[in-house]
């Protein structure tokens, strides 16, 4: 099964692509689709061309999104919802189910704990992705997505609504 | 010129269309797209579908939307982003110059002053719509919207960014 992972975002989007065949994972693909300018329908257009060429190109059965952490910026928050919403529309109109997982289940999953570094991220998907070069922080995010809902998810991900309850 | 005006929100969406003839308003149609269920991918997606069909049935040639108010409820801003950010990008999609404008701006604009109750919106929008039955609060709120960017936007709707910054 193939999963396309997503750490939103709206200057930089994540994504990753693994394989998953049983307990056995392998790295497909993993980038950053990235938006900039003042208009922000155009800058969220872009990430949503962009994610729409990765499923294009790289062909998911399943994605995994991460939950966005909810602070104190509302503004930030704003921001990261409006991209997120975008991901989430773009992954619907591709008909892929989504599991959805918090960010601390993710770095639980990959790194064995709940707070992680970036730095111990980018080295834990090196090292369950043999021959992966995570291309930044927030495309190894999406890569380690992709290997929680590869745990977690696999075959099940319809019922991961469950999980987002 | 015809104005369609958009009031972000998730389980519900407010839209309205007006036309716009010099100093003359006249009302168009309104109503609200409305989302519901646990899968927020076919939610989305439900919005994007419906403000399609708005955009189809009616032929704008401009749109405005409300800037979000950012409060201290962390969730229901991300919420919020996320219905903003499937509207904002179904709109670029359609091609449509967008203007923002503030809430405050709005019910200045329309009411008189910055704060004003429900009631006082859709009265207001009915007088200046003549023969307009509002759909709701939120379709009312949409028509204020447009009725904001003929009085701000108008032709000059491509220099609205401006507003927004």
């Amino acid at each position: 099964m193939r999963i396309l992972g997503i750490d939103p975002g709206l200057r930089t989007l994540g994504w990753g692509v693994i394989e998953s065949k049983g307990s056995r994972l392998s790295h497909v693909a993993n980038g950053l689709c990235r938006s900039d300018g003042d208009d922000l329908g155009e800058r969220l257009l872009s990430l949503h061309n962009q994610i729409v060429e990765v499923i294009a190109e790289y062909q998911p059965d399943q994605a995994a999104i991460e939950q966005t952490f909810v602070n104190k910026d509302g503004a930030g928050t704003l921001k990261l919802g409006q991209a997120r919403g975008v991901a989430l529309l773009t992954l619907a109109q591709a008909g892929l189910p989504v599991g959805e997982y918090a960010p601390n289940r993710v770095k639980k999953t990959v790194v064995g704990v709940g707070h992680a570094e970036k730095e111990q991220i980018i080295h834990m998907v090196k090292l369950q992705l043999p021959g992966c070069l995570p291309k930044g922080a927030d495309a190894a995010d999406a890569l380690a997505i992709a290997i929680c809902h590869a745990y977690y998810g696999g075959a099940k991900a319809l019922s991961l609504r469950e999980v987002r309850a």
